[in-house]
């Protein structure tokens, strides 16, 4: 079995070299901290990923976690895990200092899920629900709220949960149903149902805690009528005790992947007994809730990049030790067999798959750096950093997402038909990875989020500064004759986005919304590979600067390496602008003509 | 659970007005069989699908296949299936009559097993097998050799196998190391080591009859000392009896999918005492088993299209009735919810599906046309065929393997997180569907097979009458004012494919062969992407002639569907040739001279 799921050397690289993290520690936010944190930081976090989540990669996911007599079962490393990310800060890492917090940039933070995730997909997502969960409520709750509920999820005593879904409205949350009634308590009387929640329910914890989208009574309709509150499975008691919230699991999914954590059904107020706290104002929530559904989208993105990144070790790995076949150029029987990474077949998927993990890891630092910055400046910075997260988050959730299953998919071909056995990793990442174009908006939302709302908010502004971004990468790389050709092909691919963009906000203008709309999910592609490649153009101008500084020889290669796969994807990959170009041009409104009686045979 | 796996009107369509099954009744050496044989072929194995095949699928993933006490469990349907198949003549159906077979033309043979793969494609397995080694047998071994095994075979009491693979040799055939050694009884003793050998071990057969690569002592090195044999599990004994041949069960593979057949290790001649029995002439096994191996690879692509087909109509069910979401010209949340399949993007999924599909289908029966075609002529018509059926070959056994992964993980990706879970058959679907690009020759082999040998083999005839073929449609087209524009795209996407074979083939005029490979997956895709657009072309003219006769209501629907469909295919999948040309232009050789240290990191 494979062991290595990271590179230490590219964290690092992409850390210091193309993210300059030491940049945000200036900051006084962040001042506490220095590069020896985030060293330290960064040992432990691989520390973590090695010793307790990589060793039971496989057996969470064959033994997966059981509901029987109302209690759901999991792996017993989950309360190991919860309890040393609780005592050691992971969960709270980027959390304020007052709120128990470490305080630490955003990007830390994605390293640290990162690793984690690589390490074992379905352990890591614990962890950053919590977070999330808990972040949710320091953002909007009350102190009271805080008080009860966010130290013991840091602690990793209880555990967060995002509960938005429900069985007649999956990705319509205008249509939910679970209603809130209000009480002279307080509190609010809970009643409905959520389903596919993720770890909502397990013996790892002593409590969980559900931020859960609901209907006041009364309510506008649709998604103006929605409100947040907390639902704990077990409510604060009056002698501080823990008592029965009247929430019930109802059923535990079995799925494809992702088999570490239990996925749910769950029932509130069966018995008119469960008590929910408004988080902020009636109506707000889905408001809120987007804070942490974008959070989320970026972990997605994190997760996704990370397990792509495992598997592609893990080809690596195989492609190095087995022998199989002679070049071309020497091909006698009577010669050794050669190990298949000395194949160019090979060395190209090889070079696929880090071109998608460290393409899809910098857009991602990217985006948290924007996080980071977006905090730490005021005015139009602050709001020109946002509008970039804003922009980008459904390509970073959703580009990893959608390719990384295909470099996983690459890594599994590499070993041939053991790719295809348990014997190896890789057909467990094939089926953990296949969850994440559906998970927090499948990819067909995404795009109509990035097309239909995000490109042209605000006059276009975030879109804007996004090319604004993109052209100075391309600049300070023209200047270099080593870089020149790629930054005029990424000039050349830029100028086809603003082509095609103009063209769609076009139709839209005519108020023709369906046609506008019909291709979102290839214009989300388009916009992916475009900022994929200038991330990676953003990375051969570190490793340019770099290289110039007599790097070790062990430096060399990987700075030797990076080119490589910089040059694959400029190769390989950004071409792919051409057809999807095409075919946006069309606007031939094919799909939204179709009458549904034409699927009939 | 989805009820429906294929289309019969579809399949109906395609025999009688697209591919002309009636033409092919007219040769003498299928003149005993009319369009109502056809018919009732047609709706036999339909009901054999749905009765036999369809009612297991999810049992046999869900219990496959043990090895306990050297025996190979498998479930009970598959003695119910060889039986039923044997006893109906199913596994013998394309043999000629004088060995006990139905002596149907290959595409009435595809039909049927493109039918039995949807319902069960684990289940299909097992025919597929016992017919192709049969076949293999019929067409190379001797008398004695036919009469012993065949009738057993046909019958489906015997189980037949390849068994090629060896551990210290995957794809590399030049590698083996089992070893044949003359007796002087006539038979040779066969000791060595094979693995990942599908259905080649069970308790619903009587005996297995593997079709065995070894090398004789003192053979040529490589592929040219490569000899066939046949080796039984069992072996007639002296009094009729069927006794030991020394042949063990070492292991069986955990898989991803495709779990319903049993894939094993075996080892043969452990205890010195396992008889193997020429086939043909020594020296001569690569070249008698690539026919199994090319029956094989048709086999690969119907069953990669036939997962995609049972996954469109599971999807295309599920979007029928599982309201969502409004459409975006009535967006009022007090407006009831509609089925999904009224989203412009989940059209587009479908339609996907229904082109790769339809159009993987129509190519497969392409193939098997050509089989049937240079089985019925002389002279150069039948060296045509056979030049046109082996060019093909690569392409139609890869193009259905990648593309019907993305078909049906876009079946998934309709169905939302139902689709990750084992509630839906979709799930199952895409982990069946994985093995289809590794099995039979991985696409990486397949590209270098198209580009490497078939391109240049005989000065590039086939490639010129594969050229002529596409050009004969592209004229018919272009006289219809309805399809002419296609038609112009795809005699445009001809030129581009020319061009791109041409630049290649003076890399390789220059004996730069590594260069001239190092992109050949790529041109594969290339190659296939045109040689659909064919397909669907061709299929629309059936269309366009059909609608002309007045056809019913349901007929009407299905022709419109049919090009929408064919109209989805030109302007979303045949664009992605710019791309795949501009790379493949490039010859920058990145691949080939990325030196291996540079993956270190």
């Amino acid at each position: 079995m494979a062991e290595r799921f990271v590179s230490e050397k590219n964290l690092r690289f992409m850390l210091y070299h193309v993210f300059d993290v030491e940049s945000l520690l200036a900051y006084p936010l962040y001042s506490e901290h220095s590069r020896e944190t985030v060293d330290m930081i960064l040992q432990t976090a691989l520390k973590i990923g090695r010793d307790i989540l990589k060793p039971c990669f496989e057996e969470m996911d064959k033994k997966p976690p059981e509901l029987a007599d109302g209690e759901v079962r999991v792996h017993p490393t989950v309360r190991t895990l919860m309890k040393a990310c609780g005592e050691g800060g992971w969960i709270a890492a980027t959390a304020p200092m007052e709120f128990g917090g470490l305080q630490l940039p955003a990007i830390l933070g994605s390293m640290c899920r990162f690793i984690f995730a690589a390490a074992n997909y379905s352990g890591s997502v614990y962890i950053a629900l919590t977070f999330g969960a808990a972040h949710l409520i320091i953002s909007f709750g009350s102190e009271e709220l805080i008080d009860t509920y966010v130290p013991s999820m840091f602690a990793g005593r209880w555990q967060g949960t995002m509960a938005l879904t429900e069985p007649q409205a999956g990705s319509s949350l205008a249509d939910i149903t679970t209603t809130a009634e209000p009480t002279d308590a307080g509190h609010y009387r809970i009643k409905g149902q959520k389903i596919f929640i993720s770890a909502s329910d397990h013996n790892a914890v002593e409590n969980v805690v559900h931020l859960l989208l609901a209907k006041i009574k009364g309510a506008p309709p649709g998604v103006r009528g929605i409100s947040l509150f907390v639902v704990p499975k077990l409510r604060p008691g009056e002698e501080g005790n823990l008592v029965s919230n009247d929430v019930t699991t109802a059923a535990i999914y079995h799925k494809l992947g992702y088999r570490g954590a239990p996925i749910l059904q769950l029932g509130f107020g069966e018995n008119d007994d469960c008590r929910g706290y408004l988080v902020g104002e009636p109506h707000k929530g889905l408001g809120y809730m987007f804070q942490m559904m974008n959070e989320a989208r970026i972990d997605v993105g994190i997760g996704a990049a990370a397990i792509a990144s495992a598997a592609y070790y893990a080809a690596l790995e195989y492609s190095r030790e087995r022998p199989q076949g002679r070049r071309f150029t020497a091909k006698d029987p009577a010669l050794p067999q050669v190990p298949i990474i000395q194949h160019p077949d090979v060395k190209r998927m090889l070079l696929f798959q880090r071109a998608i993990v460290e393409g899809s890891l910098s857009l991602l630092f990217q985006c948290s750096k924007y996080a980071d910055l977006e905090k730490v400046t005021e005015g139009t910075e602050k709001e020109k950093y946002g509008l970039l997260l804003d922009l980008l988050t459904p390509v970073a959730k959703s580009y990893p997402s959608e390719m990384g299953i295909h470099a996983v998919s690459q890594g599994l071909q590499c070993l041939g038909g053991y790719g295809y056995c348990d014997e190896f990793p890789l057909e467990q990442h094939y089926r953990d990875a296949r969850i994440h174009p559906i998970h927090e908006g499948t990819t067909g939302i995404h795009g109509m989020t990035l097309l239909g709302r995000n490109i042209p908010m605000k006059g276009g502004k975030a879109f804007q500064l996004y090319l604004e971004e993109v052209r100075s990468v391309i600049g300070k790389a023209g200047e270099d004759g080593e870089l020149a050709s790629q930054a005029r092909e990424l000039a050349s691919a830029l100028v086809k986005l603003e082509e095609v963009s103009r063209h769609l906000l076009g139709i839209a203008g005519k108020g023709e919304t369906e046609l506008f709309l019909a291709d979102a999910t290839l214009y989300l592609e388009l916009f992916g590979i475009v900022t994929m490649a200038w991330q990676w153009l953003l990375q051969a101008l570190a490793v340019r600067r770099q290289a110039k500084g007599n790097p070790s020889d062990a430096d060399a290669d990987f700075y030797q390496g990076k080119l490589y796969a910089f040059r694959y994807y400029f190769g390989y990959e950004l071409p792919k602008v051409e057809g999807l170009c095409k075919r946006l041009f069309t606007s031939d409104g094919l799909t939204v003509s179709m009458p549904e009686n034409c699927f009939n045979d």
